[in-house]
């Protein structure tokens, strides 16, 4: 997983509890207005704060990342340790050979086993709009506003 | 945490599940339209297989979880062992004080400082609509269709 070096402490620290529990719940508006969460593993967290996973273009978790308005939630757990980091965003499917080749590690076959050779392989990008986690270790509980641009 | 005799080998795997991980992530729709996740510790799976917590009946997070038809998401994940939960649902508000007083334990004073003396403590039921869980040890995903009864 590659994490670039973020714009501010909060997001630095947010990044780092992404990596350390990886998988992460992404959580999508279902076409029943059902909300319904599916875990994701993070390949990236890029200097803009964007999460990056990998996903088919065409798979009902792809679809429903794009429907109402691209709104999803994203949240990490690590129970033993009592953190949590919690994300509202905007999602969207993005095809970057050159990037997905970047990306790519040996390990995501068990969830693409096609891997690159696959023409459904794409990314799915999930912009920040609102953050907040709890980091037990350290005794907090930071809300990280509204980053937009 | 409580946790029933369960209806199904399924549901008595999700409850397993729920037990070791113990917090949720409860996913809300906001009045925006974002989608947001909060943490919530949860005290009881119930022989109907529901999912119980302590809240306050007038926080936002009691608010959004009976907006939008009352639909919520509850995941729960052991990122160190593999094992994930997804739980879509419906939401509502439940003051029994009886209930509570069963429910309660010292270490939610953490969450709630007043505990049963806080007027506005009330429990939040989650109904199983659908579950999913992921159970690595096993090398499980099993789907737990539509619960209506």
């Amino acid at each position: 997983m590659k994490v670039a070096k973020q714009k501010s402490e909060a997001l630095a620290r947010l990044a780092a509890l992404v990596r350390q529990m990886k998988v992460g719940m992404l959580t999508t508006i279902e076409a029943d207005g059902s909300l319904r969460s599916r875990p994701l593993e993070t390949v990236e967290v890029d200097p803009e704060g964007c999460l990056w996973f990998f996903t088919q273009a065409h798979s009902p978790k792809a679809a429903r990342a794009q429907a109402a308005d691209h709104q999803v939630a994203l949240s990490y757990a690590d129970p033993r340790d009592e953190d949590f980091a919690s994300i509202s965003g905007t999602a969207r499917v993005v095809r970057d050979e050159d990037r997905m080749r970047g990306l790519w590690s040996r390990d995501l076959e068990r969830w693409f086993p096609r891997g690159l050779e696959d023409p459904d392989l794409a990314l799915l990008e999930v912009r920040i709009d609102k953050a907040e986690y709890w980091d037990e270790r350290e005794g907090d509980n930071v809300k990280i506003g509204t980053l937009a641009a």
